[in-house]
């Protein structure tokens, strides 16, 4: 039987607010077995753009990432936001390491080319990478030394550049890869504590998904929007072998939260 | 018997400059063995600093650090520098791992408290710190898994807080820690092919330095100004277990150029 190992993905609003930051990661370092910390920084990425005097443009919520933009979000996601999370974990005694995935050759991307938007145009989206591969052996090999990996959204092209990679997919990436050596849960920390039936009533959470139910939710209606490609990715990372994918509130993610999508 | 193992510290004026970089990185993956990388970045900060209408303040060539030049070397250094050195070794083959001295605990400091200047008022460096504790098991570890360790200049208290710390400091207490497990060779590139008898000689390198040897210079003035604490420093490396300490110039570090201490 595989170890259980739990993988939470944490985005730019909490891993921003000091006092949010510190009590995730006061709840992160509570859960048990060998974990993984994966964050994202854009609100961050987009302030320290703006005193540069570098616009940012955003296309379907994601970032226009050109030549200027590569070096802010490479300071901010892989020196300013990790090093601080790292810093903060290891005043709390847990054996952090930041990593993005250029470090340990860990996880290669290729950039993507530019894609057709709604009007037929084509939407270069710069120096952004689409993941190829992860490492998992040599993750795993840092993570059976006690270490505690805390991941930048960056990933390498194997040559030489650094590129730009959504958080979300850099966490089910690993989580589906690292489901070879682990029994692996994947918490999406976010700032609503689930997925909801009523999205204007926060107690409306949807304890359980299966892909039946998704097709049916979806068929009625109780599922739409932005919630759909979401359920999509954890339903697919369940069928590459993660055992169950936990989308919660970020004061929440102790595993007895939230929606449980398996 | 130990195995051999090179550090190569390299500062800003190499790493900033691509095709200097680039010729560095072939040149130290040429180096047999395990080896260690640490580079420096001042100059790309003080310009980071500039764009972001940060001023620079140095005292005896050292960086005043205050809170928003922390964010600055965090970010360059931690980010900028350290992730474009890893992904470029990365395109050459080699297994490369970015690190700070606050990633797996590695290297641990205190903040240095205000300190007299030369007129008796005192100089408070900010968020500098002087390095108390080097890992060395944890960073063999990872060298002996194959990986190829490259040490932005930063290291934390663990209270929390990152710590602006001096390259060369770092490279020679990496050496300290590291000549426990390892036969270590720890060479800085510089601008100079070595230490010289005259400095407007740039053939006049002083091939080798013992302890005897550098009395004598000091006494007779072949030696002076800043290079006395530099030889200082590679002489109490060498008191500490280092077996080598080489100064040579950036496109000669094969180990057969610059003075060699020991």
């Amino acid at each position: 039987m595989k170890e259980r190992l739990t993988i939470v993905k944490v985005g730019g609003a909490v891993v921003e607010d000091e006092a949010q930051l510190m009590q995730l990661l006061r709840d992160f370092i509570a859960i048990q077995g060998p974990k993984v910390l994966v964050h994202g920084g854009g609100r961050r990425a987009t302030k320290m753009a703006a005193s540069l005097g570098i616009e940012t443009k955003m296309v379907d919520g994601r970032r226009i990432t050109d030549a200027a933009m590569l070096e802010v979000v490479t300071m901010v996601y892989g020196g300013l936001v990790n090093k601080h999370v790292v810093a903060s974990l290891q005043a709390l005694g847990a054996n952090a390491i930041g990593l993005t995935g250029a470090d340990a050759n860990l996880i290669r991307s290729v950039k993507r080319p530019p894609v057709p938007s709604g009007d037929g145009a084509l939407i270069d989206y710069g120096f952004v990478g689409d993941v190829k591969e992860v490492q998992a052996d040599t993750l795993a090999r840092l993570i059976q030394t006690g270490l505690l990996p805390v991941v930048a959204p960056l990933t390498h092209d194997g040559q030489g550049n650094i590129l730009n990679t959504n958080a979300d997919t850099m966490a089910s990436e690993t989580a589906k890869a690292l489901s070879r050596h682990f029994d692996v849960t994947l918490i999406f920390a976010f700032e609503k504590p689930g997925v909801l039936r009523d999205a204007d009533d926060d107690r409306s959470v949807i304890p359980t998904i299966t892909r039946s139910d998704f097709e049916r939710y979806k068929a009625d209606g109780t599922i739409s929007g932005g919630m759909i490609p979401k359920i999509e990715n954890a339903l697919a990372a369940i069928d590459a072998g993660v055992a169950k994918v936990i989308i919660t509130q970020s004061t929440a993610i102790d595993g007895q939260h939230g929606t449980h999508i398996f």
